[in-house]
């Protein structure tokens, strides 16, 4: 019942504050339309939020972790153990979301929805379905009821950061091997062939390359996901982190607190959100484009374009970090720049001018 | 003699201290290359502060105002009143530039080096060369003279402010139908036809956008600017505030601070810096690829790629501003994230991995 009713709160965005804050941008101190994304942004941010001058205060990026049976293909070049060493380098700011969240502001929650051994490391959320996925390449990642878990796993965690305070949510992921399910999970909603989004993941070459792409065309032989049936996607041929990862976005929206998608495993995890709820690509912001082979047709299905072109290919929210400055730009520059009236300047009288 | 100088003392990325940035990277906590763009830029700034650990502390956005005769034959669409009205706004924190700089930490130095009238407003530096320059489409923007003078306002300003403590410089502009010289500039230096690096500038539209081609083409023309002289191209078609900007970017060439460009304009001066010391190029980092048509291609021909994909047309350092969080990123990647070592993680072994 709660995925149920959170997908039946998610909303469409409201247009009375969408034009409100069209009609505030247009009066600044710049030509109407110069601040291009920014102000486009602004826009939607009021219609997510229904406040016509969006604030964007507490932030908070949510990292899931999980493991990924299909290794055992040898798809990745890290052992899987990197997965929970990883962990305590995130919550003691060395790691690259360490780093990057600090500079973002940004508080970091950590949970272990699915990581193959115990994680104890103080801090860490634990809200583990189940130790790690099956071998997608052989059978289904997981049940069904342990996807629709995992799901609600991550509604309740975003559900208590909305409730904590956060008015701008971030997507993290940990787990070796992740890119091979988000490969799969992009080819079965996106129709893509598998080889349009298999890409090189972590120090992945030729050989392995070619593996993961009959890996992933295999997963879909073996397992036969319902591209119409988003949670059937999720079970048969996705993993527990990005499970939880959708429920983030559902959870978030039907709350209307806009989501910042990071790279490759997170927008595999928006394409099964927006599978499950369309409605939910409304309060979908997406942060950067990856250098992974495949992100920009993800990002071209959900309809969204990515303001950072740095060929990150990390994961763990690091894009999602660095795109939050320019959602915090997006808020300021309607709260804070001052009209033509406002500022005793000459207006553009754009009427005349376009003559 | 200042300009001679400081185009002497343009030297070359230091490739020790970029080795070992190099290195520091490769032994963090991700797979090696995975931050991308922003790994790429922690090895440039070693390469040009010497520090292979480079930190970026004090900032500063040096805006360069000037005023245009090139407006007489039509070719914007918002009033030369607009350059000097605007000032106010950027110094009061109410303009684009204002904001987003603030945002940013950084410091705004705001310098009347060509408006047409007196600019009196506090903390505005007083440096103008000439009030405005002639119309590019019947004569020569100003002498070569003129030019010179007006390039070393912008070293001079630069050095004061390197010598406060900047360790990173943005560029801003702010003159009303600067995007027309900007274009022949571009044109002249960068061998491309005058409609392929024309754009609409500020509320342009098609007949108006026609004028400006045609404008563009008669500047080249009647003054047959020298593409193997930067001082002549910039004399003859184009701005003070362009010459102040390409001042600035020699200035802190020179001293080795890294320098960030923002829009069309500064990208216009960023040519004519290259085009009078090319060895300046390796001191300039791209923030965002402008909404103006053109662009991207002047980016191409300096080598440089832009971080922001943001479609933003305002100019005045706005880019910048939004980019210097970038800058800083890459810095505290390579000075905050742990190594495999330090961080007690089973190395990710590259040569076995690679397999």
């Amino acid at each position: 019942m709660l995925l149920e009713n959170t997908i039946g709160a998610i909303g469409e965005l409201f247009p009375e504050p969408m034009a409100a804050a069209q009609s505030r941008l247009d009066s600044l101190i710049k030509p109407p339309g110069s601040l291009g994304r920014l102000e486009e942004l602004a826009v939607r941010l009021a219609g997510m939020t229904g406040n016509p001058r969006p604030v964007i205060n507490d932030r908070v990026i949510i990292i899931m972790a999980g493991d990924h049976g299909v290794v055992a293909e040898g798809v990745s070049a890290a052992p899987q153990e990197i997965t929970h060493q990883q962990i305590p380098a995130f919550l003691q700011g060395v790691a690259g979301i360490g780093v990057l969240g600090k500079l973002a502001g940004t508080r970091l929650v950590v949970v272990d929805v699915g990581v193959a051994v115990p994680v104890d490391y103080p801090g860490v959320l634990q809200r583990k379905v189940r130790a790690g996925t099956g071998n997608i390449a052989r059978g289904p990642a997981m049940t069904r009821e342990e996807a629709l878990q995992a799901v609600e796993v991550g509604i309740q965690v975003v559900r208590g950061e909305i409730d904590r305070g956060a008015t701008l949510v971030g997507l993290g992921d940990m787990g070796i091997g992740n890119t091979t399910p988000s490969s799969a999970i992009a080819a079965a909603l996106g129709g893509f062939a598998p080889e349009e989004v298999t890409g090189r993941g972590t120090l992945v070459n030729d050989e392995v390359l070619r593996r993961k792409v009959a890996v992933v065309t295999r997963a879909l032989e073996v397992n036969r996901p319902d591209p119409a049936d988003g949670l059937d996607v999720l079970a048969k041929v996705g993993g527990l982190e990005i499970a939880g990862l959708t429920g983030v976005i559902l959870g978030a929206a039907a709350r209307r607190v806009p989501v910042v998608i990071d790279g490759f495993i997170t927008t595999a995890a928006a394409m099964v959100a927006a599978a499950l709820q369309p409605r939910s690509r409304n309060f979908m912001i997406a942060s950067h484009l990856s250098g992974e082979q495949g992100h920009r047709l993800m990002l071209e299905h959900l309809g969204l374009v990515p303001m950072l072109h740095l060929n990150m290919r990390l994961g763990e929210g690091t894009g999602a970090a660095l795109a939050m400055p320019l959602v915090e730009a997006a808020c300021r520059v309607i709260n804070e720049m001052a009209s033509f009236s406002e500022a005793g300047i000459a207006d553009l009288e754009t009427d005349k001018l376009l003559r």
